[in-house]
């Protein structure tokens, strides 16, 4: 191989550098062709006096860049497929030609639109200190070491089916089971795996079952206060919204056989602890209200996000569990029982509608990733979750606990609790004259995380009420929370 | 503790069981009420004449399911929250109540009328013993051990922003950067971190752009033959197709610009790869296609999914890259470039679009797991990807060449072998009075894996055409392969 090389002692550049680039801008210009042999580390120090690590160091750039290639046995060689940095000149130059011209402004869909509408819903930040935004875990006291080794357990093994599509669109069929026996176990839920589709979260089960049922201008009834997720999937899916109002004791089922004429497709529901009241759909209640669904049509969707945490009573089993007509579908999540950034949740769907939801989600994303889904297989099979919840009951008991002490004996008269029976949040009303934003500044001046529920409502609407998410907070910072509160002039 | 426990030496069950059922009925008849304290093992086993291992097993069994709760210190109790098993009854009993009533059949919405009636598309299996299925990877040559360690690294942490919901809807940050980089590198794509969007994979990104820019009617222009993920995405949303011929220069752009009356508001393509027949769309046409969407108001979706893979030529930038009025949505997956399972791929959009479309995927299921996004993020910035991608270009250049070596050997004349200068398939025409079916049915009975070009055709069809994946076959199964079918009569 002949080419000049000139190497500058005196110059910032390293060595190395400077080979690199001196190598580099002859390939470049042609002068060293594709596939052509470049000389032995040895050879070119030699011939250019220079040290072999000196060479190693520059070619082992340029391998890596794919600039040389090496053939074991035989040496390295110019690549033959350059990286293709090579063609930037070539882009920029094409891209000339095409005129920069005045394009016509995208025009959205109605679903497109919609969402350009609606305020910013972005996740909400941790900003402050001692946030007590709802639906978050304990993050601490997850079993990761348990969840690593079972992750590395078939991240080991490199099986095909771990890595491949998958075979089937409902999930993987023993977590599908897993659930199932699950769900049987906690929640008095009936069903098979056939019956278990596993989606990325509960999110995911709304937007396909929305997508499946609801046509643009059809009615979806769903509590008022009620789950904001839900709300959005179902106006961005061009829902009318029915708002039924909530009490005491969850739904006021009576409200919907009152509004006939509405005729929902659907309704949403969270019996097991309303959000955001927390209020436990009563017996009676359940059963009016699948009578209804029964004789209307309507599918309910049942919306179980925190039913595993319920403190002292005794549960209300599952409204699927119940159902005697498939009116249900059965929708949970492993954000809370797991953790959030996990993305596995599942649907219990009636038979008449599995396989149209099945190959929804297989149209959305084919499937949730594959390791996830082997992992927590395992995970509830061996009892791992099971041990898990029950720990974290017990936990969430002792905070709960805690906020609802610090909570009377900072407000006193001036506070009433409500919904802390079950779940990972309570609400909390409070006596004041200031408006919700005001709370919520001073609030967050003194390094406080609050939730007006405020914008869970959409017709009746109450003031000065507060979720307080308790599950990821110690006792301590619970106290030291409610305390900076009770310090503020509120 | 006063109950009467009757253990049977002679019986079939070991004692510990019996143990268990009898203490575990006595729970359940309310004989042990809840919160009461339990005698210690040793205590027990004394006055039960049994081994105290007998005791314990039997202790851990109804620890572990909840029947007992231990208190450090304070010894063994009866759970205060007992399993759910115990409302079976009562569940039962409550739903008799509800009338099995004859309900009304589901009312799907159009796109659920849509996925009921389209003929089943599960995955392809992988019965056939030689499977030349495209778009699978060579699975034994991903570095998995590299990628355990890095999944390993984050675990470890068990930071909390790897357990917590996403904080930005356009995915993990770092990640995007990684891709934003790595696609200037490799394809002359020009973007900045915050164009890029991570979705489960190119399929969502495909669903997720249609519902935010095409209203049910509206029409979208595809290759045509083309990619089926693609075209029952554009069908269930109610598109109207408009299939756009291909030949050996790809996507014949002048046929577009002919048909202006049918305005399509999207136009999927595959330009550094045609699905299914491998042509790659020359550069006069890709500028002529840039032009055209620039004034038509259209977007362009360039599906890139294996343009890491080429032989021989240099790649032609992409579309993208030669864009100049924001009418590109580049999409792209790693379900090639690393495995289908881990369910990653991302969008680089367009400025006027990205915040629609990252509330779009926020709404459909939040985001994607997290801790495949940190694991990706590194093993783009420690150069395994890069590594990866030399090692199966070349991989593939040999099993491609194997393949075609084989086809002409076997097969001679009879053989047509297109698109074979990139990708990870190929297409062979082979010269044959049999319908495609019946030498799809003799290859099965072969144990050989075939697919027909035919069901990716829409209007125009040919027949005889089969795509030959080759990426995930070894030399040796490769020639087997082919041996096989040319020793078929047909």
């Amino acid at each position: 191989m002949e080419i000049a090389i000139t190497l500058d002692n005196q110059s910032e550049l390293p060595l190395h550098r400077q080979l690199y680039e001196e190598l580099r801008r002859s390939i470049l210009s042609g002068r060293l062709a594709p596939g052509q042999r470049v000389p032995s580390t040895r050879t070119l120090a030699v011939s250019l006096g220079v040290s072999r690590a000196t060479v190693t160091q520059s070619y082992e750039q340029l391998l890596s860049e794919g600039y040389f290639q090496a053939v074991t046995g035989s040496g390295t060689f110019v690549g033959r497929h350059l990286p293709d940095d090579l063609l930037r000149p070539a882009t920029v130059k094409a891209a000339a030609g095409v005129a920069r011209a005045a394009r016509p402004s995208v025009r959205l869909s109605n679903y497109g639109a919609s969402l350009a509408d609606v305020e910013a819903f972005e996740p909400s930040g941790q900003e402050s200190q001692i946030n007590f935004c709802y639906g978050r875990p304990a993050f601490d006291a997850f079993p990761l070491q348990q969840w690593r080794r079972l992750l590395l357990r078939h991240c080991r093994t490199g099986q095909r089916a771990m890595l491949d599509y998958a075979l089937d669109s409902l999930g993987y069929e023993p977590l599908r089971e897993a659930i199932a026996h699950h769900l049987a176990r906690s929640r008095a839920v009936v069903c098979q795996a056939d019956q278990v589709i596993i989606v990325s979260g509960s999110q995911q089960a709304l937007d396909l079952i929305t997508r499946v049922l609801v046509e643009r201008g059809e009615t979806v009834a769903m509590e008022d206060p009620g789950y904001l997720g839900a709300r959005r999937a179902f106006l961005a899916q061009g829902a009318k919204l029915l708002p039924v109002p909530v009490d005491e004791a969850g739904m006021m089922v009576e409200y919907l056989a009152a509004r006939q004429t509405a005729k929902p497709k659907l309704i949403h529901v969270t019996p097991s602890h309303q959000f955001p009241t927390g209020a436990v759909l009563s017996l009676p209640r359940r059963l009016e209200l699948l009578a209804w669904a029964a004789q209307s049509g309507a599918m309910i969707v049942e919306d179980d996000y925190d039913s595993e945490y319920r403190y002292g009573s005794r549960p209300i089993p599952a409204l699927q569990g119940l159902d005697q007509s498939e009116s249900v579908i059965y929708v949970g999540t492993f954000s809370k029982m797991m953790f959030p950034a996990l993305r596995l949740g599942y649907m219990v769907v009636p038979r008449s509608v599995a396989h149209v939801l099945a190959r929804a989600k297989w149209l959305a994303d084919r499937h949730a990733p594959m390791l996830e889904q082997y992992a927590l297989a395992d995970f509830i099979n061996e009892g791992h979750l099971e041990r898990h919840l029950r720990r974290m009951r017990t936990l969430y008991d002792q905070r709960r606990q805690a906020l609802v002490r610090a909570l009377k004996l900072h407000f006193g008269e001036r506070v009433t609790i409500m919904g802390e029976s079950a779940g990972m949040h309570l609400t909390a009303r409070l006596q004041t004259k200031l408006s919700d934003e005001e709370i919520i500044r001073r609030a967050e001046e003194a390094g406080v995380g609050l939730v007006s529920a405020r914008v869970y409502f959409l017709k009746s609407c109450w003031n000065n009420e507060y979720i307080f998410g308790y599950a990821s907070l110690s006792e301590r910072r619970i106290q030291e929370g409610v305390r900076r509160l009770a310090g503020l002039p509120i």
